[in-house]
């Protein structure tokens, strides 16, 4: 089984090794401020879903992927968006009411194995996803394993810095890719390009801006949002190449809502890309955009594949 | 067998599977700026080495180091300080004339190796190894495995930006590591806080500075020295923070001439770095620097480990 | 795509990341008796299929199962059942007509891998796939890896000897485990009860018996069928049991014809397991049969996930 | 640290990353019955030779070679030979005392990895390490790494059933490999021979004849070893032929008392096994003796690199 739990809603499923899926429901994740009594609730859910599928037997294990998940530890680290703090021991807390195998891996790890299994990176030994949502996260893998690294914390791209008299970042340092790139920052970006000038744009007539409208009037032609768009791509495509001069990967593949503006983002982005990056690799890394477009159901999926990746319950006794 | 083509001088040694060097020697590179006689006087050179230590048979294959080395197509490719220009199957033109398997790698890959088979790295899974000399390169080990990345060209830290309106580096680009921390760039800080002011400084006294010589003043007192190490190793760490937020690596291991300079360089570097990365792996990342002391016999070293990881010369036939 | 060169039947089609069959057609193998025709042949019926389902660009590679298959060579190595002999570098022949990558394994190394990303093998690390059919073979996985051995030929569980003075195997050795469990093997021993006795039979209405004819009559409660599948199951488990005292695997999982005898196979299989294997792993060990029931969309399946294994085209150049 | 628990001595050592031991020591295994005694006893000798070589923060980990070692589950599994009976959970055991990270597998596991990291096996991704001693065991390496088996039991050869009719066992079945080739049955096949003849032969001169006794008569030209050692290669080929189809090694490493007999054994093993191994295997499979030939050392050396494959203390808090 796949859950994945989102900061609004958590979404489970049962998929079969083929990436069926076989049942799916949700439920709001913030109805269960107290990690116990989700992890409860979560159980119950998970145990009535088997049963109703199949049955409990039927089931190897369950993967969760989850914001600030620790694979190497199974535990949620220091989440600043979710309600439960400090070190959560998800996995254990899970295999302990459910019986069963539970493994736990934060969403850029879990959204590459559904890329390696199931999508654009099938059959890739050496590629990096890149998540661009609310947050930004970035999953290497190498020699066809993803790299967790030591401490299970690979993968913030968000908080590299390509400007260091830049953009004051959330976390408290200057010229953050976040700061550009993830959700708040290209709504700032859209802001100030607003503030900064007259010209009409359907991006005024929202009270709160989000990426979303940015997006969808930039493919209406509406001029300021693709010039939102635009830098956007510019500061990714920097981003990207110290990144890609390091690691050479054979494809950067893009996934969350702002991979929705395709080519709007990906021409800038290849562009300053192909400027920056080590010159022995210009040409040669490929920018796709994930196949998946329901990130919900993406996540679950990759949560799925995470669950075979934890030995069964036997070896845990 | 490991060889080790420098830019001056190539070493080649016998080394059994415990690094115990039995015969080296060596002789100048650029005594054959052609690539053919080069190889034939290298295969030559190797075969008198076998023979005069146990023999022809008792040696499996051979492991060569070499700068812009590609392990993954076993040729030079597009070095820009060696006279062979365009991309050298050295791997093949060795192997047709030594009758023997040859594998071939990038400095940064055949050091990264040294160190997890006979140095500091050894029994980690996931570390970088990073090398400052004339040029800079590093390797990351994940999952203890070297990452070569799809083309080969994995682990070009030195053209990381760190600053798009920084320093005119070699490349073309502004703001490149390397600009601030190899060997020209370090000489560069030095020359301009020379030229800042009339304090005496042992430094006035080489009409061509160089690192060395950098660092010997530094460890001797000279305070303009010590602000040359200090504001590279800054910018050092500035690099490796973006690097290690994306890795999460147990240790960076340094080598290379400047890591030379020690807790002169470590301490700047790893005050900028705890400042800029990510903040859960602040403290947690080690800076250790290499036992090995000679640069050249590391280089061979690690390239007789890389001489075991291509198969043997009848699985090529 | 997936291709299954069987003896009577090719079969190939076009199998997308999750297992689903996009489209597939066969030709009969033993048209073509010149390896070269039939390669030229083979290819034309592949890109005709790949033109008709989305194009020549939407195809990675191609993977092949056939009889004596050698996936580090590439080649059909002196099979003993096909017309072609000798080493044919299939994989080269077909890679030079398509102008695309091409994987060729044997089908024990084909089916564990169909086993392992869409079967009962799923999520494990090692287990071993045992092939029942006119030839047998098997194929272990270690590590979640296939161990192919040093040549490619490991695997061949048919030459095991389960008694040095037992039935004489076409091979030449006495008391081979081929002799008593693959198809003429099975038949013999039906054979040897029909005439030991004046009992009426079923598989006495035969001409000329085979496999299927004995498995069916068994089900139907036919006792010297029964008793055939019995003896081939006893003979079954002490062989394996010699296998997995040395490899210990998590399952067994049983595919081919014969496996289709289930429990009256399975039952004394394991009966004469348990009495065999070493101590420690009795009552450890699954015996499971395949999910496929058709055994030649199982060995295109497995040949489509032998595709993903080969480098791309673009690394062959 | 390495440490080898043999049946009448514990030998422990301090091993640097080359293999050369810093500092060895031994103490008789049966002075402490009881495990917690023996685990309190082996814990502080081995502290005290940390304290006195360099210091205890020197000391990354402990690797343990014992019978019936599990390193899967870092226990003795119920000896058949060691006091500690039933499961013993060694590595936890050791590791609360030593609050150091300990690792703990058997010595054909301990064996084979000495053999590969520093022994004939270096460079080699397939082969067996057999072990020959007073009972027998064998090690597969698969791509490079050892393959331990789902329960971490794998390598059981000497239980290999090699004629169902032939020689009574002490597991309780007849024919297994280890009744003709561990020191008892070298020992008996030996006693038979005198028995059967009234030729003169040293090997009479023996109240209690062992192993060494045959193997020195046997390399003095005394007839009767000579045949012994013969009929037990002859079995041993037998047996290994069988594995190796299915294997298919590169070569076949023999360590333990029994292979000091050398070539009179190997010869005769050799050409049984080319006379029942897989036709496509003959004549490719390499024999070799261990390098070693200090048993307990070799154990320990092992040992020492098992000990680099736990991870740090640090992680299992």
């Amino acid at each position: 089984m796949g859950v994945d739990i989102g900061l609004r809603v958590t979404s489970y499923a049962i998929v079969d090794v083929r990436g069926n899926v076989i049942a799916h429901n949700q439920f709001p994740t913030l109805d269960h401020p107290n990690i116990n009594d989700y992890a409860t609730f979560l159980s119950e859910r998970l145990i009535e879903m088997m049963e109703a599928n199949g049955g409990y037997d039927t089931i190897r294990s369950v993967g969760v992927g989850v914001h600030s998940g620790n694979f190497v530890k199974g535990s949620i680290e220091n989440s600043s968006t979710l309600p439960w703090k400090g070190e959560v021991p998800l996995a254990t807390m899970l295999r302990d009411r459910l019986g069963m195998a539970v493994a736990v891996g934060n969403n850029a790890h879990v959204r590459a194995l559904g890329e390696h299994t199931f999508g654009k990176a099938h059959g890739m030994s050496d590629f990096i996803v890149l998540t661009l949502g609310p947050g930004m996260g970035s999953c290497i893998f190498s020699n066809g394993q993803p790299h967790l690294g030591n401490e299970g914390f690979a993968g913030e791209i968000g908080h590299v810095c390509i400007n260091p008299t830049g953009r004051l970042c959330g976390c408290g340092q200057r010229g953050c890719l976040e700061a550009y790139c993830a959700e708040e920052g290209v709504v700032l970006t859209a802001t100030k390009l607003l503030d900064k000038t007259d010209k009409p744009s359907k991006l005024r007539q929202y009270d709160i801006l989000n990426e979303k409208h940015i997006i969808d009037c930039c493919k209406e032609g509406d001029t300021i949002a693709q010039e939102t768009i635009y830098r956007t791509g510019v500061m990714l495509g920097i981003g990207l190449a110290n990144y890609a001069s390091v690691v050479n990967p054979e494809a950067i593949i893009f996934t969350g809502i702002l991979s929705d503006a395709g080519q709007y983002l990906l021409d800038p982005a290849r562009e300053a890309f192909e400027d920056n990056v080590f010159h022995n690799m210009r040409g040669k890394v490929k920018f796709l955009t994930s196949t998946f477009n329901d990130n919900r159901m993406q996540n679950v999926l990759g949560a799925s594949v995470l669950a075979w990746q934890v030995q069964e319950y036997s070896l845990f006794k």
